[in-house]
């Protein structure tokens, strides 16, 4: 809040925003258990190239997909027992990156090896460090205890999205768009002027919003065995660091008085600067064994975030595109738990960048 | 003229280019009366992304395309009465740019608003100023009274040309490529030899090229009722400013004596440094009820034109791929009116930068 | 070789990489005979565009291609007789380069020229020299009486490949990847273990690989007409400079004692720095007057080439894409031939830009 109109302010200068170095010392979700398989993939996370397969004992490998000798993608090798073979001289590396053969040589050399990732499963979800390996400690990853219990079934996609990382987060913080963008599935005009309440702590961003006594957005009341024409609704979404945000929905059908809870998880992953990785889960739990309410969630939640796709890249091509250097964003009081987000990670960049120095 | 050899000349240092900064202190052509509907739509114009539509009032309205909160581009938001709503977060844009609402707040900030353009519509053409508002004097538009005239029909088409305007400029100040690259239309072998004349005032430059007793060329031996195998040609070019080129065409059927007058006029709006807009007007004062007349000037001059785009095409691709340093193009003394119009655009270019100083 | 490891080391700075400026001061491949006609063509070589056609006499007429008037692609103009007439203005230019018209002016400028290149055709390749033109001296074009032998038949393709011309060289120069690239056509697995041995002399390298009584790999046992099931294999390649890569191949089928040799010539010519033209032939003494030997030749050699192709395609990819600034590609024993080579031609690259001080 600045100058003589405190309702709006400019963006302030240590928000992260797309040219914020990305934040490297925590887990990111490098793709679900049922992705990778025996057979070795590569996907580009945090700007860097990683090979992903699974050992013969079923743990989930990570290297570096870069070949240190001529730079060849190692995806493009083949795979013998746990160890990789690259595709142009042969170099063979094993599952924790050692080189174990150069065919040229009687024996390899000791020091050469690949960056080797350390991967946690927690399935359905494969977590990866790809910050100094002396650091990754497991006890950090977020625990999901809801994934693998038969009480909330899940509906899963993905996304990417040609955008950067951090408007996602925005995204996902902000409560006050569901009317505007997704007014045929989630939003109804009504819910523009509901409570909207912003908590912070450390790393922390937690928003909620209540609204009450009002009809239902079109996704629930076509999925939801509402008897009434009026819900109470609570909605949170939680910022837990640059890799993930929690929300919960909870739903009351005012005439049956059933509550209906959703939580819906967004696991984020930057890819590059400019693209990123978007997994998320929407766990109920009603209707545990209904297929009918499973296809009708995935459905509308996957056309809900497809909204939002489309939006962060017309940001993202805005932004390339209207070169002007005096544009600066305003935000509002609403924005507060996006820009709060976006400090806290440009503190995590900042943090890491000066202990490298 | 320089060295030892008057007939050459390196181009000189002070002629615009592609890099040269746009002139934004001009009345541009934003598009025609007819492209401009209740619909909002977008249009890059001068580097910037306008959002054009027509208010309830019929007025053209020109506004910023991109909001000023979240970057999100308004052209995908919705028309409420006069206003636009973002379809990001609702914030509302009345007519002249003021926010009128921001959904979270209980009034808008009352400093918030997004430019404005001044638009003056003069059927069919839509003019629009990008420069300071406080400056953009609508007695400064340029007049075309036979545009309304009904002693002069025309007909009109739109190019997007990949290329730099003042090359589209240069073009249209040259008289002397019609042979070469318009052989199958307006240009005859004999036509190269003909007389060329060069004025020049402060921002004019007005070219002149007569012909005596030729053969027609092509496009006009289809299109008019010559009596004879002989005509007199007078063509006029005056460069009047970025925004816009004027052309003359008189014929004399040398077997009849009628005489034959075309206009033919140019609206050039940069979209960008490298992309340009085009729209262009044949008009004529023959023919006047003539459908076959019409369409066949529509088609032939549509096709002479497109012969420019690819031209200028290609000479962009030909600069933007060939890196050579220490190329420079060469002119002679017909270049004089091209020349010319490029120091008069670098002034303007000059000027304004040194008035932002 | 270096520190306390001495079979890995990392690569010389003073080795040629994508970045080295271009080697201008030698004969380049411009094309085969056959693909350069009376109709003019354009070609890019060394980051240049240039004109091809024959003149009447059948000679090669190699010229800027583009216009110095106002950069038109010369190649969209027509001939006329020997000359090049632009399709823009008309300025035309004879074999030699000269201006010889520009239709405004009643005689061409005298010092108004485009550049010449010199070339010399010895059939079936025309050669071209990019450099100070004073300096082209044909004694120095490499000479391949084979090409022109009736002993020595030949088949021959042609490839455009995404990547610098420097990979390729040291591609070219490397005996150790056919196991792993080319498993399917000339390598076999036991080939890998085979000695490899390497001379160095001025501006040459060699290298020779020597494997005996080993099975013939699938592109020869499908193409000789082997008595036997085991094979001595002689394989030499040779760094002659930029533009060149002689390789020969002896095999003797130890059951009949018979030897077949072939010769593999390898002509490169950088498009710009990031693409290459590659132009090969080869040649045989057996089979001489057998097609189906050639088909097999023409088509074992196509897709074993297109394998080098794809996986220097995928490197070039990998460098622009991995932005790891600390990333430095290791090398071995095996590796000196190339390492030798980008030492040669950063050699000379820099003998180049000095001689420019």
């Amino acid at each position: 809040m600045q100058g003589n109109n405190p309702s709006v302010q400019n963006r302030p200068k240590k928000a992260a925003s797309t040219t914020t170095p990305l934040v490297n010392e925590r887990w990111y979700v490098a793709g679900r258990s049922d992705e990778i398989t025996d057979a070795p993939m590569d996907r580009w996370l945090l700007n860097q190239t990683v090979l992903l397969y699974r050992a013969r004992d079923g743990a989930v490998v990570a290297l570096d997909n870069r070949c240190p000798h001529r730079s060849f993608p190692l995806v493009r090798g083949r795979r013998v027992d746990d160890a990789i073979v690259c595709g142009y001289h042969g170099l063979t590396f094993g599952r924790d990156g050692r080189c174990l053969r150069v065919p040229t040589l009687k024996s390899p050399p000791s020091n050469l090896a690949i960056r080797c990732f350390p991967v946690v499963e927690r399935k359905p979800i494969v977590w990866i460090w790809m910050g100094d390996p002396t650091r990754a400690d497991a006890q950090r990853i977020p625990e999901h205890f809801e994934l693998n219990s038969p009480a909330w079934p899940g509906v899963t996609n993905y996304a990417r999205i040609d955008a950067n990382y951090v408007d996602l987060h925005e995204n996902l913080q902000d409560l006050t768009h569901f009317t505007f963008l997704h007014g045929s599935s989630i939003g109804i005009p009504a819910f523009e002027s509901t409570d909207l309440q912003v908590d912070v702590d450390a790393e922390r961003v937690l928003t909620r919003r209540e609204s009450r006594a009002l009809p239902p957005p079109a996704l629930w009341a076509d999925t939801l065995p509402l008897r009434g024409d009026e819900i109470d609704r609570v909605i949170t979404t939680t910022f837990k660091g640059p890799a993930l945000c929690d929300g919960t929905m909870v739903i009351t059908d005012l005439a049956s008085e059933r509550r209906y809870t959703a939580q819906i998880l967004h696991f984020i992953t930057p890819e590059t600067n400019r693209t990123t990785h978007y997994w998320w889960f929407v766990l109920r739990d009603f209707g545990v064994t209904e297929v009918v309410i499973a296809d009708k969630l995935l459905a509308g939640f996957s056309s809900t975030f497809h909204e939002d796709k489309q939006a962060l890249e017309a940001i993202e091509q805005m932004k390339v595109r209207d070169s002007r250097r005096d544009f600066v964003e305003k935000s509002f009081a609403a924005d507060r738990a996006g820009i709060q987000m976006r400090m806290s990670i440009q503190a995590l960049a900042d943090a890491e960048a000066s202990s490298l120095d």
